[in-house]
């Protein structure tokens, strides 16, 4: 498939990354030729860094570069919460808000009946020994798993393997709310969206 | 700069290349993580191979592996015809055409009077020097330059800087036409293509 013409090369590369098509794959490429030596060095080190630096953490599954993550590192961090998410970017996103002081469960994916994915093709089954026994998780007992896979189809579908899975266990599990936006208008809001808020709306 | 999480640095490597923000930078190396090694190599390897082996051509200043570029070498090509051209993807561009048969000469930019932009900063006197000498464009005489820079405010500097200087040499000079573009609506065009198009209307 590698043709002799290196800067070819480069565009189908940046060509396989999603959202970005032969167009803007060949605009990147003759930018990067135009620019100082560093910015390909800069990218092509990055790049390599990243595969052979970052590995999953032992107990969350989070990326990490050590054994266990920074999360499952920090004592002032609730250790007995665990937030379960589809994969590192929302795990990002929820750190990001400043909200959450607990522990993470990374599963990497989602159940997708539709796409043939069932718990034993993401990391589910360390969740659940993590659950069954302090020792998985760090020593500390888990008192409250919080689903935060997305509202869709298939973040639902997991959703429902999980509350399945840990009712028997007497933890508490609960799952983020669904509803409109903040900052959102109303008559804008899609029907799903907007009935989900009216069905889980709360008394003030 | 460098932080000590491969991951950011990843992400803000991609964030420097043009219209990459941080949201996508961030979607970019999380989809890099999760694809299987080759996706990293390839393109570390393509960014390093593209500085590596990419050098100008020593006639048309066209990016090359060789000495000189391939257009330069093609014996069925009108070398008697340079097409001048901003930089190499729009050479590319016309080279996809498949409308001309002749050589380039890339300039590496445009001159740009606010930028402070002049014919030395950009490859001006190598393509001065062909139009002067035979021996400079590979032996063959120049007889017709086309200048195909983009109708901007610089691409008309340069164009009018070359046909100034190329006047007294006694070689035609052209410039590729403006007006609507094929398949658009007269409607929505804008004025000064509009009144440009009918200025240079041309007898049916």
């Amino acid at each position: 498939m590698k043709s002799d013409d290196p800067i070819t090369n480069l565009v189908s590369a940046f060509a396989r990354l999603p959202g970005i098509g032969e167009r803007t794959a060949s605009r990147l490429a003759f930018y990067v030729l135009n620019e100082p030596d560093s910015l390909a060095d800069d990218i092509a080190e990055a790049l390599m860094a990243v595969k052979d630096q970052v590995n999953l953490c032992e107990r969350c599954c989070n990326l990490t570069q050590a054994e266990t993550c920074s999360i499952c590192r920090a004592p002032d961090r609730d250790h007995s919460t665990i937030c379960v998410v589809a994969n590192a970017q929302d795990l990002r996103a929820i750190e990001n808000t400043g909200e959450f002081d607990g522990a993470y469960h990374v599963l990497h994916g989602v159940i997708s009946p539709l796409e043939g994915v069932g718990p034993d093709d993401i990391h589910m089954s360390e969740l659940l020994e993590r659950l069954q026994s302090a020792d998985a998780n760090g020593g500390t007992e888990v008192q409250e798993v919080i689903v935060a896979t997305s509202p869709s189809v298939d973040g639902e579908a997991t959703s429902l393997y999980l509350s399945k899975a840990i009712k028997p266990l007497d933890i508490r599990i609960s799952r983020i709310a669904s509803g409109v936006p903040i900052g959102s208008e109303l008559e804008y809001t899609d029907k799903s969206t907007l009935s989900r808020a009216l069905s889980e709306r709360r008394e003030l």
